[in-house]
């Protein structure tokens, strides 16, 4: 079925769905490719974008699996991760630092996925959309488990950096550790080692340590 | 443990085994995002890297599941997609185009396969390298799907910018149906949208005729 005023690149080749739909939110979705994050890479010679950010989590979650908290359903995992961020086609991405965006955040992020997964066949859409809200609400296991290693690979390139967003937006070690310590409900073990991180990072002066402590 | 000679900045943090390794590889992984392909993101702007590549072919996997030739375990497809181009880390990506780089490709990736995975645990390691020569090998029906989405990508891309790869190199009709027609192998219906979108690409002018056809 081609589509009144389509505009992708695919509508004159009139594929039949759910095929069309399909590739219409895959082609969508290369859009996250552009979505510059605050984290640089490890080499430090450019910020992070969305979509190897989630790359790089889900094989995080691969890895890492057999330390969450609770024995969890890695392909619901890794496909959470692999759709979390795709909301920011439409919104950017909000920097974990930055409490003014946080405020309107879940809201904006609300509209781009309805539009977003919309894009979808009727039942892979609710089923996506469904999973992306289970990721947000981290009410589960499989989801606080996602959560987990989202919070903990920023910390990792931070450290790799000596510095990075923790420098650019001037925070300090308790800031850091309230905003992080939510990986030991998904995986303590993995909060064990942002702790150790973050306590490195404050002797080498790569975060500032906490006035008065 | 800590190993002698470790240059990572995690080094210096005394972390136990296996985290130590498992991060170690996460790490080293995110050099993925420097390794540049040849096709372009969808707006044209800029080249493709390789992390970014698999997490769209990974979420290509979780959204075109339904149309393998037989059913797939998605969540081993998914894992062969994430980590399939980690070689290119030591490698460098090899054009599909590139017949002399194509001649010496196994070998050089089998080094780099070992190298890298021997990173992790050894169990884990194990487990990565045989996902990884089993999609290399494609004598399965879950890496024959994750091939197709491989081979199909690009060629959505390709007409995305009207030519990419296929302009750079001189593509003409025959010889980009001959490098992806394998496409049908894994998934027939796919096989059916790179077809179209071959024959439309000729059409456009973005992909070369074959002389005498």
């Amino acid at each position: 079925m081609i589509r009144e005023h389509d505009v992708t690149p695919l509508g004159s080749l009139q594929l039949a769905d759910p095929l069309a739909s399909q590739l219409r939110f895959l082609l969508e979705a290369d859009r996250l490719k552009s979505v510059v994050r605050g984290n640089r890479v490890c080499d430090g010679s450019r910020r992070e974008n969305s979509a190897e950010h989630s790359w790089h989590i889900a094989l995080f979650a691969l890895v890492l699996a057999p330390h969450a908290m609770e024995r969890v359903d890695v392909l619901r995992v890794v496909s959470m991760l692999l759709i979390h961020d795709v909301v920011e086609i439409d919104c950017g991405d909000t920097l974990l630092y930055d409490a003014v965006g946080a405020a309107t955040q879940a809201a904006r992020e609300t509209i781009a996925a309805r539009r977003l997964f919309a894009l979808l066949p009727a039942e892979q859409a609710a089923e996506m959309l469904a999973l992306w809200q289970e990721f947000e609400a981290a009410a589960t296991v499989d989801a606080r488990f996602a959560k987990s290693v989202d919070r903990l690979q920023p910390v990792l390139l931070n450290h790799a950096v000596g510095g990075g967003t923790w420098a650019d937006h001037d925070v300090d070690e308790a800031r850091e550790r309230a905003l992080t310590c939510r990986i030991a409900e998904g995986a303590p073990a993995l909060w064990g080692v942002a702790e150790a991180i973050i306590k490195d990072a404050v002797y080498r002066g790569w975060l500032k340590p906490t006035p008065g402590t």
